[in-house]
Parts: structure tokens; C-alpha cells; sequence
């Protein structure tokens, strides 16, 4: 799904990652991670596609909706199985969204 | 491959995609249009993952680099396939990478 954003600006964070070959509960954390995300306050939608890395863009309506998002308890567990066990490199750009258009 | 992007601030262009059934070729132009940039002046790195939508980032260095790229005569008519043939909804959000981190 495209996201359904609002006029910029905004704010979007690009996550891009490689998974190591022990990826178990990998999957099923990251759909859990994503519901979660989309009760944040400031959350404004999220996108995601692997195909040898993987990318998901996760867009906010404040710098502060993100850390915050960032600190979430159930978050950190997430982001501290991600650095031990999931990837074996990964990236974060936080952006700030200054145009936008569609088809 | 993920990029290996300069300290911040740069660009990115955020490409999300959907495409349609008849999507011959597009594989082949999207090979060449990566090739393509990354001969283009200002051109920072290029991240690409599709699993149902299709998302590509690409970094630049400035906006006008991004606008000489949109403006390349060759990836005008990649442009036009994309919105006549390929495409069955895109959006392009144009960013300011404020700060990055990364494992």
C-alpha cells in the first residue's frame, strides 16, 4: 500500500536493512512492530518491500512523534533483537518530507 | 546494497510504486535508469526492495541535482512508459536527510 499522507511537510524515516540467515521471529515481529506503530500519536502511515534488502519508510508528523516512537518499551525490545540476532547491517535516515506528488 | 550516503544534510526521493499487469520491459528500463543516475552529477547512492509495492530511495547531493535527474532526457521517456504502461499508482515525496545512524 502507498501511504495516504498529508500535504507536506513532514517527516519520514527510512529504515534499510540486511537480515542475517537467523532470522527467526523476524516476520512476526515486524507486522507486530508495525500495529504498534500505527497507534503512535503522530503516526501517519508506513511502507515496507524486501527484496535482498529490505526498506520501510515510516512516515510522522514531528521529529518528537519519532523518538518517541523510537523509546516505545515494546520498541526497544524489538530494536535490541534486531541489533543481537536480525540484521547484519542496517541504516536510519530521518527526513524531513519538503514535496511530494502522485500518480 | 545499502548506501553508502555522506554525513547528512543531503537529499533523498522516496519512489513508492504499484505496478500494472502489463509490465513488460520494466524490469530492463529500471535496470537502466540505475545505471543511468548514477553517471548524473550530485548522485549519492540508490536503494531498491519490491515485495507487492516497490520502493526505491535515491540520494543526492542537492535539489538540483534531483531536478536535472527528473529533467534527463532518457529518464523522461523511462517517466512516460512508467505513467502510460507500467505504473498503476506511484508517489514521489523529495526529502531533506537531517541525520542518519546505523549498525
Amino acid at each position: 500500500m502507498i501511504a495516504q499522507t498529508p500535504h507536506p511537510p513532514y517527516f519520514a524515516v527510512i529504515f534499510t536493512s540486511l537480515l542475517t540467515d537467523n532470522d527467526d521471529g523476524y516476520e512476526r515481529m515486524a507486522m507486530l512492530m508495525e500495529e504498534l506503530a500505527k497507534e503512535q500519536s503522530g503516526y501517519l502511515g508506513i511502507e515496507s518491500a524486501r527484496s535482498g534488502i529490505g526498506i520501510t519508510v515510516s512516515y510522522w508528523a514531528t521529529v518528537d512523534a519519532i523518538k518517541e516512537w523510537k523509546n516505545n518499551l515494546q520498541h526497544q525490545v524489538a530494536q535490541k533483537l534486531g541489533k543481537e540476532q536480525w540484521y547484519s547491517a542496517y541504516k536510519t535516515r530521518i527526513c524531513l518530507v519538503e514535496r511530494d506528488y502522485e500518480l
